[in-house]
């Protein structure tokens, strides 16, 4: 137990890189939706013990990226048109409100040009035609400004929101012209942001976010039978498979 | 396993029933800010095994009403002046939000009937004087509104910022007059509903939750030290207790 403890201290846990490394590949499209993923044999090609693997996995349930599967292990959640439709909502009322607020509270001309530096980082990723790297350079400028207004709830929803739209790789074969779109819009929020136009702020997120529900109607393929009801996120009668 | 699945299917696990029971003595006050519970000392009290209150103690945690201590158990959270600023900062945007969009989808005579009803629950109770079963009345009032909208991640996380608002009985001495004119709001945001009045609706709902804000200010004590950050709700560096 006290090693244990000693060790989960760390930088960086055994739990936390199985945590990453399963998460990143899910993102990635390496993982397919519906995939079972045994830990035992995680922890065997990772050549670790069965335990922070086991806990990686349920810290990724408890997210609802993946749920448990009774004696077989943990399944790539399978997001139902009932899933994207209530993650992309939920995502309008957060970001949308989020980034009015940072603008009331106004951003500092360090703030600005942290911004800008993200921004560019897209844009150069772009001429280099990396689509991968691309999302996550995305996901950075856009968590750089949530985080700016300090909330820790909101950053941990929008992030978690944000990655149940990505699943499985729902964005990784994104043509480069949608991208020059979204790199362009980045700028123009950098300056709605510097001229506090609420309302441009506004229709700018509107617009980012209608591109993605746009972008996973087209991979998740929008008319599949929509489940009855989404699984609740907590899996408070699941049983943690051993 | 096998009966243990079988049992976790039944209608009301004890997983389940310990949630609920620990959840309501938070609520109620019955726990103090800061208490630490003891899987074993609460499972010995039920006369139940110590797994599904470990369970159900984990669930608590992963929501952020309590958290771990290493060796010693769980400790019933203790929300900072940060907390309760981010609480109530993420429930205007998506209450109020919520709220809106409804308006916005409008509300059939049926469920504003459903609504009035639970209003006048919430009225009836107010003349018993029953102060506790009120904050539920109340609770189950704007949780039938928000659940309308069908988005079951709006509805669980509204349910677990309210839950982190009345932690450790911050509302049970609710003065009656103040009540009164919650009691009254409530009517009025059915009206509000009813003549799909969106800026009325959206200024019922910042007044409700200001007077949480004013409310929890009060009880907190307001001025005391800020946390420097408040800490993760996902606890993905604790260990679990045994």
């Amino acid at each position: 137990m006290t090693s244990r403890a000693v060790r989960l201290q760390a930088p960086k846990t055994l739990r936390q890189s199985t945590f990453d490394l399963v998460k990143r590949s899910m993102l990635d499209g390496e993982y397919l939706s519906g995939q079972i993923l045994s830990a035992n044999s995680l922890a065997a090609e990772l050549g670790i013990s069965n335990s922070p693997v086991r806990e990686a996995l349920m810290d990724l349930t408890s997210l609802g990226l993946v749920e448990v599967v009774r004696n077989r292990g943990f399944r790539v959640r399978q997001m139902t048109e009932q899933d994207r439709q209530e993650v992309l909502e939920m995502r309008r009322i957060v970001e949308v409100s989020t980034m009015e607020r940072l603008t009331e509270r106004g951003v500092s001309d360090d703030e600005l040009t942290i911004a800008d530096g993200l921004a560019h980082d897209f844009v150069s990723l772009l001429r280099e035609e990396r689509v991968r790297d691309h999302l996550d350079a995305d996901h950075r400028f856009h968590m750089y400004l949530i985080g700016l207004l300090g909330n820790s709830r909101i950053s941990q929803t929008v992030e978690n929101l944000r990655d149940q739209t990505r699943i499985c790789g729902a964005f990784v074969d994104i043509p480069l012209d949608t991208l020059q779109t979204c790199a362009d819009e980045h700028l123009d929020l950098i300056d709605a942001l510097r001229s506090r136009d609420r309302l441009l702020v506004r229709s700018l997120m509107e617009r980012q976010l209608e591109f993605a529900a746009a972008r996973g109607a087209l991979t998740h393929g929008g008319g599949d039978a929509a489940a009855p009801l989404a699984v609740p996120l907590r899996a408070d009668t699941a049983t943690i498979p051993r």
